[in-house]
């Protein structure tokens, strides 16, 4: 569990908005892993020992883990719980259904005692409205970071679309906050579109956004930080592949933890610009 | 795997064009059974055994599994095993991602070597576009169930806006409709707007409809055959908690058949009136 002040208080001391995002696929893990009992769960570890200095927020994405079935399952459960407890911990989920199964979906990724996982915060999609995001307010202290617009190709197809009111990206936006506060409500914002981040930030000005796409898919973080920095930051930037894929030998560690310091040393230099710290 | 024309041959034979969703919720099921190692398996294989004369398709909520953690993915993947093989299996996971998340989305639940299932389908949601669909149709035999106008209080927000090629949800249908054919997508669409099959059906004439919400949550079946039947049938009208939960005496499972049996005459009666048989 981490607040917002909480949350601050750790990027402005670890003078990064880092979030590693843990896609661990077994094709793409060193060889030397694969003797291990749970390949996937080693990997992590040594991803995360190597870069919990540089970064404020880990990211499992539930796909890659639920891929493999139940040793899949338990190898996220795994890393859940060798997570550190001072990050925020983000499963990145895309759920999103009628009110009675999210209350089933939360029990999943917030309730300990039923799945063995309670993360600090879930990706959710908007499409079935409020019924896909209200019952996660019920737990005290945890986040739901709501998809907005993304960074695949695919965003064009909907996310676009005029509505009455905007965009429909800029539609979810408005609508969503009158949900939950800035306290509880986070957006996704696909960094290869830095120019809409203005337009987003009048109608968001107070919430973090998550930020997938800087780096391998293309969007300039000096551009996300120029548009969608708040004086609280209000960013939380991911890699994944860029990180935690930076070599596939023995040093894949220490390899992932030279990307983390080049993205954490470029964080250090925007939040200085923006008067953060 | 079933195809088009095995799934029209199962309405035809079995006179039903019935789903049951196994949204079993280890709160609601009989006493007695919570003595057997896997509860959950053992409610699910009585309710296929006393149904599966009476439906052509089954569909677990995947979030009623994922609450349960490890125990639970065990409780799917044997109910997946359970399931009859003439039955169109339909995994309600509702995911939608970026390509290379989808692709692991589609071997964990339509590859048996990599996760230990392989469902008939599966029900995705479309904010994120064409990269939530494609990937799964690389799978022969395969089909896609993309939500389009859901049955929950939350579709108000966002499904029916208004766009500039009609509402959401119709742009959703037309857009999905160039990426795959009638033979490998499906739509839901919500069975408390029976007048708008009128509408979808201008925009998807061919395509089956997986329809929730007959029964508890307030929709006709008179209505939804009058307004979205085709001369293929083209409906799954889908049934949970009303057979599922029927009785929760050691009476259960033939208290589910009774209500299925009450469907299904019903639905005899809109097939043969529709001309279908």
């Amino acid at each position: 569990m981490i607040s917002r002040s909480q949350l601050i208080g750790q990027i402005k001391q670890k003078k990064s908005f880092l979030c590693v995002g843990l896609d661990t696929d077994i094709t793409r893990i060193p060889e030397f892993l694969k003797s291990y009992p749970d390949p996937i769960f080693e990997f992590n570890k040594r991803i995360i020992d190597a870069t919990q200095d540089l970064c404020v927020s880990y990211k499992p994405n539930a796909a890659f883990y639920e891929s493999r079935g139940v040793k899949g399952l338990q190898s996220l459960i795994s890393t859940w719980q060798y997570l550190p407890k001072d990050t925020l911990n983000i499963i990145d989920a895309k759920r999103g259904d009628i009110g009675n199964t999210s209350d089933m979906y939360a029990k999943a990724f917030f309730d300990e005692d039923a799945s063995g996982m309670s993360f600090d915060a879930i990706t959710i999609t908007p499409y079935m409205g409020n019924d896909s995001v209200t019952p996660y307010l019920k737990y005290d202290g945890k986040w739901i970071i709501l998809l907005a617009l993304t960074s695949s190709v695919g965003s064009k197809d909907f996310q676009y679309l005029e509505t009455e009111d905007g965009h429909l990206y800029e539609t979810v936006i408005k609508k969503a906050n009158t949900w939950a506060g800035a306290d509880k409500l986070m957006f996704v914002v696909g960094a290869t579109k830095s120019t809409e981040f203005t337009d987003i930030r009048k109608h968001a000005p107070d919430n973090f956004l998550l930020v997938p796409g800087v780096g391998a898919q293309g969007g300039s973080l000096e551009d996300v930080c120029q548009y969608g920095m708040t004086k609280d930051c209000g960013l939380l930037v991911n890699s994944s592949r860029g990180i935690i894929y930076a070599s596939n030998g023995e040093d894949f560690a220490d390899a992932a933890r030279a990307e983390a310091l080049k993205l954490q040393q470029q964080m250090q230099v925007e939040l200085e610009k923006a008067g953060v710290i």
